[in-house]
């Protein structure tokens, strides 16, 4: 039994030299292959022209999923399907706003989702106006009755998501405001750029109508409120909301040669708010994580495991997390890795793995390929994979965060600027680049990051 | 009489000794005194703020004149009064574009002034897409009949106004369209930003529907063009134009000590497009003119010559300075020199002074206080004054021409975008430096335009 055990641990030692052997240049000469490589480019391209914008619950959004069927068909990808599931759907109608005394002046406005629309004839009603989230938290329930609440809070520009973090909880407080009594909420745009362009985004459930206000708009309120003159704002919005609308999630595959039911989940969301066409957000996500899974489908011989790519369909409204989450939670044991692309196109500066694992070989072979991408692989694990697998991480999936700098991203995110010049197609190659090289790794090997982890905890 | 003769000569020379000396002293202690003066910002800030857009003939415009005479009056000025005239006003209703087919989406546009609006169910056509305006103007009569003519051609950015002036005739160019058969014209904004905000401004008058396309979206069709389907458009714009409406020129003064009737003319022009708050296109135009000339009042002597400063009301759409060049026009003799402020609010890198007058000493301690404000006296001389001096200008009045670095202006101009926050205080009042500088020193010395001009072209 000794010498039994003994050659298995040889031939355990024999594979996982070939393996390390194999891995690290073969994931650097794909990671290579990837800067050059334009599939990422013109799946971005493709969707932001062909489809633009492409909110859940629209026909832009039955479009993308046509197209996402036919593109990953058309690229060979295996299983394609959509998944159908329901969730909510906010779509946007007329809207308008004004300053209609003392000065009257229109403003630039976008209603956020979930915002209840006004009576046909519009909102008029004097503004109280808070340069801060707290402060107007700090108001006593009821003392805003009457008001259309605005709050020109700034946000503050960083590389990572953390000047978002901490300024979008102001676009969810217009049940905070109705709380007080308001009539309405404006809100400065959760935004970096001084453009005219107003930026939205999801609202929380509030009864009353919710809207983003460009960053000139909301100065330009600030300098009327200072004059002393009660500042008196005319608002018209209109929206449909349907509590379940069809969703859908659209999926491809790359089947492993060894182990086709070990998974490693990757994707970017198809759905996209209306005002731009969903470039940055989130096409490039799509077509970054689509070319990596369909570079590694060109190797001479297919990796161990399965690479499935999928396009989440509700996103911005969400529930497509979720409902993948409950749609696969019976296979999630054999979910290796989930990680989605969703912070636009900027270069990916910080590669964070899951945790325990940066001394396995696979990761080790990933970190080899790094170096000419100026992506540092981070000390610290990773904690979000993004929101479309939060529902499989809740579940115990380990996830991947790939860092993208967001330094620009706020200047364009939410707003009828993100639009396909905006994106760089070389930062989007780096991004197709670390993908590929981290996807090839776990796909080729047998790193088993419930394993890492653990070892790690103990 | 010879003795007599030399002591004439004699005070001649003292009196021009004495004027040198104090000039030089006091156009530097001017411009000093204006960098740390607000006057111009708190214009600027005060008319995009309490009026904001203000086009010809609209309700804004009425409030931007009470607005102007109500300023000049607090600033002490002398003979505020208004001079109305008549002349074009076209003002926007309703627009909305969006592609039919075959990839459905939402356009940004911005009608041009003097635009046809559509039918009221608007216009449905296959576009005609040319990336250059002399490709669209090689099409025979009639080549482009019932089509909606596209004009995607760039615009150069460039420190001055030269890649705006090679590029503006596209905007001009719908009637070009209109013979060709176009039943409307798009065209890309003359602009150098990237963002979704269309940039309007006056088109020729050519019975067509006429409109700036934002570039993502110009670039946007483009892209569909080149994918081989017919594209079409639906179209809808509403406006309302008139021929004659009544107009605006809002007049303030500071009297010379001296030769009153002799007169510096300077301003900018209070009418705006309608789509941002016209800041730099020209609230500040307005506040650098108007600053210059109460620091100059400020002095504890008045300076020999009268100060005047004119807000013209419709450079936009046209006619105020031809109008003011009428009521002018027998004190035009009397006008030393003439000068707008209309290029925004980027820093004066060139003062293009008029013709042959370099070496007097009146210019000559202006060009001594231009030294710290990094503004180079130009070798060659002042050819453009500004379109609401161009009238006066035709009628013999010499004219100055203070050159605005435009590198950003192109960014803003005519867009939604033209708001407050894109003004820098600093930069507005090293322009308000410069022109204080130049007003004294032509003001308090008998610099003769006429005189020196017609000296170097002898």
């Amino acid at each position: 039994m000794r010498i039994v055990l003994l050659a298995a641990s040889a031939a355990l030692i024999a594979s996982s030299a070939a393996q390390a052997a194999d891995l690290p240049a073969t994931a650097r000469s794909l990671s290579e292959k990837a800067l050059s490589d334009s599939t990422a480019w013109d799946l971005t391209e493709s969707l932001t022209t062909e489809v633009g914008a492409r909110p859940q619950g629209s026909a832009g959004m039955e479009r993308a999923r046509d197209w996402g069927v036919a593109k990953l068909k058309a690229l060979g990808f295996e299983n394609v399907h959509v998944e159908t599931f329901e969730t909510e759907s906010w779509l946007r109608g007329a809207e308008s706003a004004e300053v209609v005394s003392p000065y009257p002046q229109k403003l630039q406005i976008l209603g956020l989702g979930r915002s209840a629309p006004t009576p046909a004839g519009g909102i008029e009603a004097e503004i109280a106006l808070f340069d801060s989230l707290d402060a107007m938290l700090a108001q006593p329930e009821g003392a805003l009755k009457g008001k259309i609440v605005v709050v020109t809070q700034k946000m503050r520009r960083t590389q990572d998501i953390s000047g978002y973090a901490s300024g979008v909880q102001a676009r969810s407080a217009g049940a905070e405001a109705a709380k007080r009594g308001a009539v309405a909420y404006l809100v400065r745009s959760i935004s970096t750029d001084d453009t005219r362009l107003p930026h939205g985004g999801g609202g929380a459930m509030a009864g009353i109508p919710m809207a983003a206000l460009s960053p000139p708009d909301a100065e330009l309120l600030e300098r009327m409120v200072v004059r002393g003159k009660p500042v008196k704002i005319k608002l018209s919005m209109a929206s449909t909301f349907r509590a379940k609308a069809p969703a859908y999630n659209v999926v491809g595959e790359i089947k492993g040669r060894e182990k086709p039911d070990e998974v490693i989940v990757i994707g970017g969301h198809l759905d996209s708010w209306d005002a731009g066409t969903g470039a940055i957000d989130d096409a490039s996500g799509i077509g970054i994580t689509t070319a990596a899974a369909k570079l590694i489908a060109g190797l001479p011989e297919r990796p161990r495991r399965t690479i499935r790519v999928v396009m989440w369909g509700a996103e911005e409204q969400g529930g497509s997390g979720a409902a993948y989450a409950e749609a696969h939670k019976d296979e999630v044991g054999k979910i290796i890795v989930a990680g989605e692309s969703d912070l636009g196109a900027g270069q990916i500066f910080a590669a964070r793995l899951p945790a325990g694992s940066h001394d396995h070989p696979a990761m080790k072979a990933f970190e080899a390929a790094m170096a000419p991408l100026k992506t540092i692989v981070s000390g610290a694990p990773a904690e979000e994979g993004g929101a479309d697998v939060e529902g499989l991480k809740r579940l115990g999936t380990p996830v991947v965060e790939l860092q993208q700098d967001a330094s620009r991203y706020f200047d364009l995110h939410h707003s009828a600027d993100d639009t396909l010049d905006k994106v760089d197609p070389k930062e989007l190659a780096q991004n197709v680049a670390v993908w590929t090289a981290f996807v090839y790794a776990v796909a080729d090997s047998d790193i088993d990051f419930r394993t890492t982890a653990a070892a790690q905890a103990q």
